[in-house]
């Protein structure tokens, strides 16, 4: 008779809450500083532990970011909770600090195609630019959080070799990077392919190190989490609403959704320590400022059964 | 070292392509007879090998499904296809098989105030109806498939027991029923609960006659779905571009989208037979004639790179 197969999954799981920065960077509406920590202080109050808040780069090329000092001085923090930054260069750091972050993070990719047409380097030479960026966080007791991106395909690649993926973690990590996510940049991965790809990442680093950042795109990442979840990943990117539609296809989904990642865990007896009603009642308010419908089906579900 | 644990995973996937039936009877936009022939036709052409096509029922009831006999008089029957249709009584029966239907379906509920408010009979007397149903269709050389609605959860009564699942499952196959299929009719289930019910019911049934058929009304469909195929599963319903919303949830989903499901098998090296680019073309042409948007994410964003 077939028994339960899912193996020892893990108790507890921390969730990055990805909206405010991730989330809101894909979005077109022009968000108001106000709405933002408003944001943030709601997620904060359903439960999330931390809160990817804004980014410190070029308004020039991120105008919806425009306003991360004052969204960095302007939130409450709440005790417990981290509210990590991205910061791509030393310029962006420096500003994190001025704005008070007490934990930045540094984006690579495990594709050279788009390492080239996102962030106009090599690989080698984005993660030789990191350097002076993680050792002057850590100078300064920020903690670095790194980001890999295109782990499981790549738009203008194709396939990506885990090996190569798992190459770059390994440098974020020796870098000092405390913790690497893994991110399906766009949404091509299926559950094998995401259990290979996490394999071998986690010769070079410990399980308990790697996020995975999982994008639904091709309606995906649940089952994806499920297969990294069976492998021991116990911290999962997601984004509340699934905020940060996919910028490779119009109508397409990106993020998976804080809500339906809660739904998964909450049936499976994970903790996560989030509250759903809570991060539903957020997800509706969000959506309704960014003027975009939710992309999670748990909040759309469990709205229409709230009302 | 964490290693791939998906087990042993089925190495082919029988899809049953349930959208021209249990897909279109929950659009609100009424269909012509000739959309639904020409929605068949597409699907065989795109490799389903079991397309659901009708409902033999009272067309008070479901105005949707009054041209059963004119679709299944009509459709070009394709070699190595079979077109099932619902046939909740003798009646339907008999209407199935004067328009020369070869497999038809019964539809019983594991959750009692289920089967009482949709079918107004307890699950003890549904199953008595079905007896006569299944007995005549075989003796006619019929085939019968039974469903179970409720499986992991009923709007009336939450929680519902796997050995319920089990019983109905059971007394199902034992009439005579060649395959049984689960339905997570609200969607509420999530994987652990899929293996424990499915472990339920594989004591009574063998694996192979086990169909699932899961919804995605939480975004819960695919992780539960690779759950299944962990525990041996390999016969999976769903319905194109999602058709069949939730009825008890306006603007939510329900039926997981056959694209989602094979873009997932793919991706798995499990063989279904299916031309997804085909499938996504069908898709994509009847959510233009039900005029309502698809429910599947891969379609989106294939049908955005295919643009």
């Amino acid at each position: 008779m077939p028994r339960r197969t899912l193996g020892n999954l893990p108790k507890q799981v921390k969730i990055v809450e990805v909206g405010p920065r991730d989330g809101l960077q894909n979005e077109k509406a022009m968000v108001s500083t106000a709405t933002k920590i408003e944001l943030i202080h709601q997620l904060g109050e359903a439960g999330l532990s931390v809160i990817e808040a804004t980014a410190f780069v070029s308004p020039k090329w991120v105008p919806q970011m425009g306003d991360a000092h004052d969204v960095m001085t302007q939130i409450s923090r709440k005790d417990g909770v981290t509210y990590p930054v991205l910061t791509p260069n030393l310029k962006g750091l420096d500003a994190a600090i001025a704005a008070g972050a007490t934990e930045v993070s540094v984006f690579g990719s495990a594709s050279e195609s788009f390492s080239q047409k996102n962030i106009n380097c090599s690989i080698a030479d984005s993660l030789k630019r990191f350097r002076p960026v993680i050792d002057k966080a850590r100078k300064n007791n920020v903690a670095v959080r790194g980001y890999v991106s295109c782990v499981l395909g790549c738009p203008y690649e194709g396939d990506v070799a885990p090996a190569k993926v798992a190459g770059v973690a390994q440098e974020l990590y020796e870098m000092g990077c405390y913790e690497v996510s893994l991110g399906d940049t766009i949404g091509t991965g299926t559950p094998v392919k995401a259990q290979d790809m996490i394999a071998a990442v986690a010769q070079n680093i410990p399980i308990e190190k790697i996020a995975a950042h999982f994008h639904d795109t091709y309606g995906q990442a649940l089952a994806n989490l499920l297969a990294a979840l069976q492998m021991g990943i116990a911290t999962i990117d997601s984004s509340v609403a699934g905020l940060g539609g996919c910028p490779y296809a119009q109508g397409a989904s990106g993020n998976v959704a804080t809500e339906d990642v809660v739904y998964m865990l909450n049936g499976l007896g994970i903790e996560s320590g989030v509250d759903l009603e809570k991060l539903v009642a957020t997800g509706h308010w969000i959506c309704s400022r960014v003027g975009r419908p939710s992309a999670s089906k748990a909040q759309l579900a469990i709205s229409a059964h709230l009302n």
